[in-house]
């Protein structure tokens, strides 16, 4: 994130170009778009500020969880471009998981002239109403005077102290309004990040007081160096380490100690949390995903907790001086070696999946995961992989996977990046193929077939209800009709190929590995 | 809508049981759902009560814009089953259209357990931020007790003077609560829809006197009787006639009178209400679309209009009382006489599109349309053809088509439905197509493939900017790769072919009809 530049060569020009040029010269770049009339002057802008890449999604969820995915890996905010209120609307469920994953996003919405709202037209709506459930900041630009500090702001927002989705809502008349001089430039200021070094006595007291601990890690904690620091700390105190289940971004394999995400489902959380003290880092306290009866929400009491970083603060850094503080040893040996798993030639198991694809990843891959039915299975094997980072879903709103795939793909143009998706979650932003495709990024899907709902299966029956049911299971079976995958992906121009064995995945990867200038589908028939 | 029965037989059920009773009773049997894990005991609970019908969308904007199409055609709510915020989210842009259009929808959406909400976990959200701005009613049921006369109150809400969607947020404890006796059943109270008579005489007084009128139709205006008392009123005045530009449904052929829609751009929208007073029948004051530099917002001057009926009154009584005051003969020969178009063969124009479509129409089909590129020409022919219906898009959230479509063939099994369709707006929710096929509705697609935002790309140019600019052109041409709809419509359990000439789309036509037992679609690559 750079302080933006001077501008003072500019005299006048649109409002667009404005936001744009405030936008670039902060760093922000990349414009994930699904524009409409009122869109119309941004666009044109586009086009006179130069260093700006404008990618079109067909669904504007593509673009929601594209800038998730971009900024996830980038660290700085992508820019998206929707159409008023509905527009937006469509965009929200992958708001939703940024915001969970405090990913920065500089959210542009468009709206109607500001004389033309009173009139109430056919797409005028409650942006506000539909934005702040999603957004650490709203506003929406009054005057022209404003662009340039109100874009400022909302950077400055979206990589503050509360990290997210900053919604600016541009009024088509100030996009393409003359603008002169005018608080330009504005100036972009992220927030610092840091630690308490009194948390850290605090956590360094408990430990060298015999209790035994978990540490429970997300966002910055799960960088490499985190990951070793915790390490250290765990094998000086006895404690154990989890990452949260949901983590916006986990760096894995190549040497790193194997850190599993704490259990989805409660019986085995609570287990793996029983009779020990909770040590935050970069987490929030742990509390059950759904309320379940006679099963307490939060997984661990008030009173076992304690903070060593919340998830804004330099949980890394903090976990660092935690191990120097209780005299850790500088290095430990609990990184997993790199291995391959054998695997046998065989049937497609979810733990084959997972196996076969750690095998496969290559250097520095990243893996976008959304779907029990592998994701598991994948990161548990996944440790002994080469280095790489994984992606899941942070907020629940499933069809996060494909666009988060997308994006990184944008973000990191070097580096393998791999979508590890359910069928039934794939469909909610199925049209990220298309600008997967459009825009040759060389991503590899691989679309665990099962034909239903899994989880919701697996949900029925622990609430005692049947899934056999007429109702029960035409609302969680996808067989009728089974979508046909490799026709879908074809249908977007992405070559795909179907498999139902190990030894066929091992082909298929080593196929779609190959293909550098664009995305590859693999359906799994899963046995 | 009967008045729900008493049910003094239960004695205790769930509380998804008391909803769906309640529901039923009042005669809304139909449920599109997307459900997750905190609605698997209403799933359950389908199971259990009698004669509801649930139909699964893979997406919750095919969900909710089927229930908009239901409703259109039923007159009457079907429910929605959408899973806490994120997934309600996923439905809003078609539920603003809903709103836009005044369709009754009951608009269920799970939440967590009320005890787990203060927990924030991962998929909590402000669902009644989300939810306020398209719904004419929300709750959230605060105890068993509440459940049923909630639920009444909700679909009389949806019924109600202000019709639209009544959003009920059901937390998951209470659908599985084990509900006795207390305020069951609860009673649904529809408005009683009406006219105004002393409007009725001020529009006689301004006809009679000699004023220049242009009648503005909307709402119940648009049915077949309604328009035959505005041509009689017509006739009889020398007032015209204009549908307003996106009637949520209107009759048209089979010899009623051709009552164009008001045109969508503002200048021949401006010419055509120009020296007249607006008389508002079922329709609001006409406004521009979206705002123009240069250009007034209001269509007509606000001392020119005078309003017969509000879209909730009974426009068509209010028609036919105005007609007898006014003295206008009984019966006008304003009709339009079935009759084909002759069209040559040659090449898919949007006219030829048009007028081949209203030359297969059967009687009593359904004709959902988005898209201005072949939606306009298709209007235009249609009047010639048999008697039909159509839907257009009433809040310009796009993606509204095709499920509405799907909603209109739920609704009317009796009749066939088409839908005429841009390629660019289809995308949005694209996944209608696997419930159609499901389902076995035989549904026409007619995809008019230009590979293009038309739209936007006249808008730029209205904008006086370049649309061959390189962001420009790859933000409004969808060109590369090309969608392959043929290969898309296959994945989705949907034969499909594609047409390029006229002679081509009468015989794909041919066989779309004789195909009663699942949908097709047609791709027509436009000249």
């Amino acid at each position: 994130m750079n302080i933006p530049a001077l501008n003072s060569d500019i005299e006048a020009t649109s409002g667009a170009s404005v936001v744009l040029t405030t936008a670039r010269d902060a760093g922000v770049d990349v414009c994930f778009a699904n524009p409409g009339t009122t869109e119309m002057p941004f666009v044109g802008a586009l086009d006179t500020v130069a260093g700006m890449r404008s990618i079109l999604g067909l669904f504007e969820g593509v673009c929601t969880g594209a800038a998730d995915g971009y900024g996830r890996m980038a660290g700085k905010p992508a820019m998206t471009l929707l159409h008023l209120g509905p527009g937006h609307a469509n965009g929200i469920a992958n708001l939703h998981n940024a915001r969970r994953a405090r990913t920065p996003i500089l959210n542009i919405v468009g709206d109607h002239t500001r004389e033309h709202l009173k009139y109430d037209a056919p797409l005028t709506s409650d942006i506000e109403s539909l934005a702040r459930p999603v957004s650490v900041w709203y506003r929406s630009v009054a005057r022209d005077a404003d662009l340039a500090t109100d874009t400022a702001d909302a950077i400055s927002a979206a990589m503050g102290a509360r990290r997210g989705v900053a919604t600016l809502v541009l009024p088509v008349d100030l996009q393409s309004a003359k603008v002169r001089g005018a608080a330009w430039p504005a100036v972009v200021r992220p927030a610092a990040v840091s630690f308490d070094a009194a948390r850290v006595e605090q956590v360094a007291d408990l430990l060298l007081g015999g209790h035994r601990a978990v540490l429970l890690m997300g966002a910055r904690a799960l960088s490499a160096r985190g990951q070793r620091a915790a390490a250290r700390i765990a094998a000086a105190t006895g404690a154990t380490c989890f990452s949260e289940t949901f983590p916006a971004r986990a760096e894995r394999g190549g040497g790193l100690p194997d850190i599993d995400r704490l259990p989805y489902f409660p019986e085995p959380a609570l287990a793996a949390l029983a009779g020990r003290r909770v040590v935050l880092a970069g987490a929030l306290a742990p509390v059950t995903y759904f309320g379940y009866e006679g099963i307490p929400g939060e997984l661990a009491r008030p009173e076992d907790i304690v903070t060593l970083a919340a998830p804004g603060d330099a949980a890394d850094d903090a976990l660092e001086a935690l191990a120097d503080r209780i005299g850790a040893a500088a290095t430990n040996d609990d990184g997993v070696r790199v291995e391959r798993w054998r695997v046998e030639d065989g049937p497609l198991t979810p733990q084959a999946v997972g196996r076969v694809l750690a095998n496969a990843l290559p250097d520095d891959a990243i893996v976008s995961i959304e779907g029990g039915t592998c994701g598991y299975p994948f990161v548990t094997a996944s440790a002994r992989a080469r280095r790489h980072t994984i992606l899941t879903n942070t907020g629940g709103a499933i069809g996060q996977g494909l666009p988060v795939a997308l994006g990184a793909a944008v973000a990191c143009p070097a580096r393998r990046v791999f979508a590890l998706q359910s069928d039934g979650s794939a469909q909610y932003t199925i049209q990220s193929l298309w600008t997967m495709a459009r825009e040759r990024l060389p991503i590899v899907m691989l679309i665990a077939s099962n034909r239903r709902y899994g989880i919701l299966q697996t949900e029925l029956a622990r609430s005692g209800l049947p899934a056999d049911t007429p109702h029960a299971s035409r609302l969680t079976l996808l067989d009728d009709p089974p979508i046909d995958w490799l026709a879908l992906s074809r249908g977007y121009g992405v070559p795909a190929q179907r498999v139902s064995d190990t030894h066929a995945l091992v082909q298929a990867l080593d196929g779609a590995l190959a293909r550098t200038d664009g995305p590859t589908l693999v359906e799994m028939r899963l046995s």
